[in-house]
């Protein structure tokens, strides 16, 4: 049975009633964006040109050391799946959330569309595109882990975002499909576009501004291979804690390496410099001294990744993910095996390691049933 | 007459004693720096190749808003020249400087070559070679006012350090003559490499780290124009006054603002993308801030260049001088123009504008006479 949700009483289904479009609309979330001058008003309520589609949208690696709130990239070959379908069963202009299926943590996972990444996100692109007319289905397929330091959230927004958007023939453009996943991001977990903008777009983004939304695709040359060796500790590091970790104010020594270790990062980025791009990765020295020691055994999975020959290692977004770089599927393999044992001999931790290339797509339709 | 100088006492030439260059060699100023692990020892003494060379060192943008004490650039048409001949009458191993020619204020500077940006750069450059039977003598034409904020005692260092290395048949690298005209900033203005950098290198250079040295050269793309619109007014802006003005300490807010301007900032050079670079330009939330204050006329001379159409603007180096960039030489007038007045309404001052290029190229060799 599904659930559904409302936009004025949690057991109701949610509506997007007209009239709150039609002029000064009274947002759901608070909205810090400047949003598209295309309001929804001024398009014709496209029909759906699929019964049913599947997005999927990759993992991301924020913060990227000295990237910190301002840079993520799009991991390929991890994500999260979110199939959608035309429902006659649901209330034109409503949507509910069907299923969420995945490891046991899922559990945790609300249904409710207002509470729910995939949801939120999905309300928004409906919003944008002034859905009245079509009720829809969500299906959540976790493939992320929660709070691993992965964008969990981001991926489920970005692959709701683009399921909504693909359904009724891809109207939106990117931008709006990232203002759409941010809201769902600061209700979970911080106005930060670091996760969603890779996730939605691929690759390396630059978020350079939020008012207004501007971002910066770094183009990684398509003729390197990167792979990022992934490797997850069986560790609860909430991102709240790990933000409270923080220094509220920076020396200004501090502040000038960071800034040209980021510059730094983002020319080995463009110019395919993998040595160059692990170092910077490395060299934070504002966020990464602060968190790794919250984390048991980060700075000697650090130390072990260095040795083992990876570019680059470093906390993959509020961690406890670590993440390391290299050229070479095998010696990434070889380098996370090292890691693993790092994280239980120095921090009593289980975890396990994937590796994967960079994904230069982001988040995608996979599957679609025409009308 | 030649004014020579001496290592020991300031009344006597200034020889390099060969015993100080065989073993662990006593600087003359110390050297934060990874020095080449290729040592003078190591070297057979080279002849002179030229009885004279004449080399040229471009002015140079510091800072560049939120690169700021990481990242410079190199403009055209602007800058010093280092004439410099095999002097029989030096004694071997020693330089003299014989002349200095500019504008008034050059009476301020030093013809002992311990004390002038060029005599350090070139009594540097002799000891990397290991120069003991050939005695030189050294005339700088200062083409740049003294403490503009063009990178006036730099390019006075690069063109030094380049002649002397031309002369003895170009034997050592980029990095080495960057290295010996540190030297010189270390002296008269600080260790910073933001200037000498792109002096020496040409277009845009990222200091990346100091220990060791690592420079990144940002190739912007040659097919695209890039004016510069620099508008010095005649006012002092000493840089221990401009540096005294900066906070020590910076909130995350906007530490992490800057550092993603400096990404942007680097993204947009290599990308060749005007617009974005103009904006990263202008951004600064840190040191901007605190220094256009202290420069009568400085916010309104801002103002007026973006109006204008520029595509960004900011104080170059410590200042006093204001630079504006524009993709267009005719354009770069007007708007250069319409600061002069800025300056002159805003802030009582009188000010000069130059329009020119980006020096791709650096300090480099433009006469010699052979052997």
């Amino acid at each position: 049975m599904a659930i559904c949700c409302c936009y004025l009483s949690p057991t109701k289904p949610f509506t997007i009633p007209p009239s709150i479009q039609l002029s000064s609309p009274k947002p759901l979330l608070r909205c810090n964006l400047s949003l598209p001058s295309k309001s929804p008003i001024t398009l014709a309520e496209p029909d759906p040109i699929f019964t049913s589609v599947k997005a999927f949208a990759p993992a991301t690696v924020a913060n990227l050391g000295p990237g910190f709130d301002f840079l993520g990239c799009a991991v390929d070959g991890l994500g999260d799946f979110v199939s959608l379908r035309v429902d006659p069963h649901v209330h034109p202009g409503e949507i509910s959330i069907s299923d969420i299926s995945g490891d046991n943590n899922v559990k945790k996972l609300s249904k409710n569309p207002l509470w729910n990444c995939a949801g939120i996100a999905a309300i928004e692109v409906m919003k944008l595109l002034g859905i009245r007319s079509v009720g829809l289905s969500l299906s959540l397929e976790k493939g992320l882990p929660l709070g691993s330091g992965l964008g969990s959230s981001a991926a489920s927004a970005a692959a709701a975002a683009v399921a909504v958007n693909e359904i009724f023939g891809n109207k939106l453009g990117v931008e709006e499909l990232v203002l759409a996943a941010l809201k769902s991001e600061e209700k979970v977990s911080g106005y930060h576009a670091d996760n969603v903008a890779p996730a939605i777009m691929g690759g390396f983004v630059l978020i350079r501004s939020y008012e207004p939304l501007d971002l910066i695709q770094l183009k990684f040359p398509s003729e390197k291979n990167l792979f990022f060796v992934l490797v997850s500790p069986d560790f609860e590091a909430p991102t709240k804690k790990m933000r409270a970790a923080l220094p509220s104010e920076i020396g200004m020594p501090h502040h000038v390496w960071n800034c040209s270790q980021a510059g730094a990062l983002v020319a080995s980025v463009l110019q395919g410099d993998l040595a160059g791009l692990g170092k910077a990765l490395s060299s934070d020295k504002i966020v990464e001294p602060r968190r790794a020691p919250l984390i048991p055994g980060m700075e000697a999975v650090k130390r072990v990744a260095l040795e083992a020959g990876s570019f680059g290692c470093t906390i993959s977004g509020a961690g406890p993910t670590a993440v390391a770089v290299t050229d070479n599927e095998e010696r990434g393999k070889e380098i996370g095996k090292l890691m693993v044992e790092a994280f239980f001999k120095e921090g009593n931790l289980k975890a396990c390691a994937h590796v994967k290339q960079l994904d230069r797509v982001g988040a995608r339709l996979i599957s679609s049933i025409r009308n």
